[in-house]
């Protein structure tokens, strides 16, 4: 599994080459994203990798959880984004 | 298929019990949200959908895509989450 921490500032065309990079070598990522902007991001490049691994005949989903991460000895709440063939 | 419209405002737990409560009649479910505070509750929403059917042994899994709505004559992009059993 292939974790990919997603901020607001990820590019989702960028990130979305890199999800479609390793779901082409039978690797299933994860997105961790915290915060609103970095989980819409998250959601826009699936959406984009999804269209990437369509030319290859790939119907890639994505299973959406809560994770607990700690920053500066912080607990935050994340959003989890698993992106996996169907 | 059922569409619900998700707003910023939108609280995240009322609307993963509509969507459990639609899979659960077998019915698929589409979520739109436009901005990254509407694809954020809607996103929490799945996260929470799929805790509640877990208990009914269903694996809900998401699909983003890109969507054009118009809203006051204006195309906007919105994202659209279709929520399916696996």
């Amino acid at each position: 599994m292939k974790t990919l921490k997603v901020a607001a500032s990820s590019k989702a065309t960028s990130l979305a080459g890199a999800i479609a990079w390793a779901i082409r070598q039978q690797e299933d990522v994860e997105l961790v994203a915290i915060g609103a902007a970095a989980v819409n991001q998250a959601t826009k490049a699936v959406a984009i990798a999804r269209s990437y691994l369509a030319l290859d005949g790939i119907d890639a989903i994505c299973i959406p959880a809560f994770a607990d991460v700690e920053i500066d000895n912080q607990e935050r709440t994340a959003i989890k984004l698993i992106v996996e063939p169907r």
